[in-house]
């Protein structure tokens, strides 16, 4: 069986909050490491031009009722639709890459992502983003300068370009070897698939 | 518990053929019954901007991996990629629609897509048409010319027009009140549905 699977996300992707809050532990039961990999995927579907929601009431309305009927299903906290689009300058997402560099990538973007879905900020925003740090014991003045430093910058790009060619387009997106499972509703079989093979 | 469900497909969406392949037997042991409602969704999806594959190669050849992927662990049979996009006129769907309101709608449905994925024919070519009509026993003829009667193609139009009104927006959507699934994923969440409610 394959023992590590890649997790690659986006902070600002709707589903990826249901993978966030479930997937490492599902990971941990089937034997499987789970190795976090923000990634802009925002460039990815620009680049696609794969606009799933922000151009399609219908379906957004839809999207967020199936959020919040999962979320219910797993015993994720959900408490109604949160503000969306966010991380407008992709800056939690450079510091998710700057915790990815350092080891504190899965308790930020936790931490992140209840500050999103449950207490309705931007963790994209200085100061929703500052609270995130502060509260996981990080010098925010740090987190955030380093963010925007050149090899912080690169490692973010070189996940990007590496989700461009493994043919990712959207996020969360599991990947075993060379086989990619999009969205949270594959992580079961991108698990049994590690499990397999 | 509801002990009926809406189908609402279209011939010629790509992950409706699993669906098509699975739901009824899946309904039966929750003891549901499934009413087969073809429908327009290119309808729907053209008016909200909504173009899942044809215009996204990346996204395209993952769709084709994930339907061979789960096929495999349904059991259900996959011989490569068929052709796409089927049915521009709509035929098919119009014969389903026919078979709908005489009773044969499963048994047509299916044996279209069998003719599509596993014939690798357009079902909605006259000629595939024919063969999949005649081979259920039905007077070709007579059905492909009742197709596009005036009470034929209504009710095609007013099943799309009461999935817009649902919220409709693919194929396939499972439909328990005013509670829609969207996806041959989201098919047991809605057989569970139909349990709890």
């Amino acid at each position: 069986m394959s023992d590590r699977m890649d997790f690659y996300f986006f902070i600002g992707s709707t589903y990826s909050y249901l993978s966030v809050m479930r997937a490492e532990s599902l990971a941990a039961q089937a034997g499987v490491g789970l190795v976090w990999r923000p990634f802009s995927v925002r460039t990815l579907m620009r680049e696609q031009n794969n606009i799933p929601f922000a151009t399609k009431p219908i379906k957004m309305k839809y999207m967020w009722r199936d959020v919040e009927r999962r979320a219910s299903t797993f015993g994720v906290p959900f408490d109604g639709v949160p503000p969306y689009p966010i991380d407008p300058n992709e800056l939690a997402n450079h510091v998710a890459t700057l915790a990815a560099l350092e080891g504190w990538c899965k308790d930020f973007t936790r931490a992140a992502y209840r500050k999103w879905f449950l207490g309705k900020q931007d963790p994209g925003s200085p100061e929703a983003l500052r609270e995130v740090l502060q509260a996981l014991g990080h010098d925010a003045d740090r987190c955030i300068g380093r963010a925007s430093d050149a090899d912080v910058k690169q490692a973010y790009a070189a996940a990007t370009e590496r989700a461009r060619q493994l043919g990712l387009f959207g996020s969360p997106t599991f990947v075993v070897g060379d086989e990619i499972f999009w969205g949270d509703d594959r992580l079961e079989d991108a698990l049994a698939w590690c499990k397999a093979h």
